[in-house]
């Protein structure tokens, strides 16, 4: 396994896989890896088979964070990281530094906008994120020139506007997107997961018996949004230390809300538990 | 010589020359083509040599154009530029037509956009262009995925954007800008030449004098910007059909504009001539 920090290296090396016509498969990532990331990893080893390439970054993007979120203390640890990647089979981590990525931020002056997927639920309560991950996607894509690159589940929203980049551009990368892996009691695996305390720790579990809740009120006819979403609430309510910041039912491939919840919608979460944002989804 | 209408076609060829580690050239226009235009292809053949790939993209796109422009009536001749393509050893001409380029323009979402150098002169003239370009040019880099790419000089501002949006996405990409081309009186060719009469043709000279003017006076000392656009504004007073748009004095490389004018700096300048937009631009 190779450890790569210069953007111009990682192009260099990419490019010479290119000519080799080698496949390579995509995980990008803020790292502090957990096993949601590492089944990312075994999907893009099953896409590229042994004598394709595997290339992980890991990069906290501050693009992607509003002024008041949680940049700096998000968690970090390369060592760790490391071994994880080494022991999944990564062929290379792509580990940039902000320099590298963005050089001097003063003359740093072109984005990728996504005008409509990205426009509510998380858009809506982090202006300028997705913005953010738009434009160091294409930079990662233009650095790693994979030929397949994979998302999680979890992030359902993102895997969305990444693939309308990917579709609007016309980056030659396919988009996977892989299922959201859990904790026993449901909860998704998140890097932000360590921020929480014992108690909001336990109290996490509401997302998924919310949504287990929808799945069980929809599997036999179609409920009005209002009724469902006061459940949802109610539910919400038993757990002290959580506060809703959103419950979104839309067509999963328009975004566009319903007002009449059934089989075959995509509802989205996103709950402050403590001073931690937890998001969750799934499909009806 | 061959013919690509298909965004997919095209893109499956670049794959295959990128399999082949053949070098690709590229030149991105809008048609209607002139010396200018060819002495890209001429400067793209020198560039990749005769194993390489010339590639020349013919596409009037509606992205760049404001809503009361002239993308409805801007000049095409297919068959003309073909042979005058053919002539200059053009390898694929890439001629996609919106729906290839972007589908159902209502589920379009994903634009490209660059905030400091395009924020003045043309950027302020035409608000929405430099958006238009710089999303059409990261559409046609991932189509025809070249390793060089082909700019002229006469458009010095497009030229700076697109350089700075494959610097800052890091498009594996190398971009050229090669020096404007002018009929023996000075004028600056440009597709839309075309629109102009035989008056207005006449008159139009006068874009190459305010050039050539600048450049003597601030050959032997600088000069007061102020000073020296009262000069250049009496010159164009000259011009019954003129109307001055802008003119600029700037850094060349941060677009600042500058109060005291001297060699080395860049001046650009814009003229409606009658209705025609006519724009120039030179190293001082």
């Amino acid at each position: 396994m190779r450890v790569i920090h210069s953007a111009k290296s990682m192009q260099e090396t990419a490019l010479g896989f290119k000519r080799q016509s080698k496949s390579i498969a995509f995980v990008p990532t803020m790292g502090f890896l957990h096993q949601g990331h590492i089944s990312l990893v075994h999907h893009a080893r099953q896409a590229v088979g042994k004598d394709g390439i595997v290339v992980l970054s890991i990069y906290v993007n501050p693009t992607q964070f509003g002024p008041n979120e949680d940049l700096s203390k998000y968690p970090r640890d390369f060592e760790r990281d490391s071994s994880l990647c080494q022991e999944a089979g990564v062929d290379i981590i792509f580990a940039p530094d902000d320099a590298q990525m963005y050089g001097n931020r003063d003359s740093f002056s072109t984005f990728v906008v996504e005008e409509k997927l990205s426009v509510g639920m998380e858009g809506s309560s982090r202006p300028t994120h997705f913005r953010g991950v738009t434009t160091v996607v294409a930079k990662l894509f233009n650095l790693v020139l994979p030929d397949l690159a994979i998302f999680g589940a979890k992030d359902y929203q993102q895997a969305a506007v990444v693939e309308r980049m990917v579709h609007d551009l016309n980056f030659p990368v396919t988009i996977s997107v892989a299922p959201t892996v859990r904790e026993q009691d449901g909860l998704a695996m998140s890097s932000r997961n360590k921020y929480l305390s014992a108690d909001e720790r336990q109290q996490a579990t509401i997302l998924w018996k919310m949504l287990q809740h929808a799945i069980v009120r929809v599997s036999a006819q179609a409920v009005r949004s209002a009724v469902l979403l006061n459940e949802l609430e109610e539910k919400l309510a038993s757990c002290p230390s959580a506060k809703l910041d959103y419950i979104e039912f839309f067509d999963p491939e328009t975004f566009h809300p319903v007002s009449e919840v059934k089989k075959g919608m995509q509802m989205a979460v996103a709950v402050l538990m403590g001073k931690t944002r937890l998001i969750d989804n799934i499909r009806l």
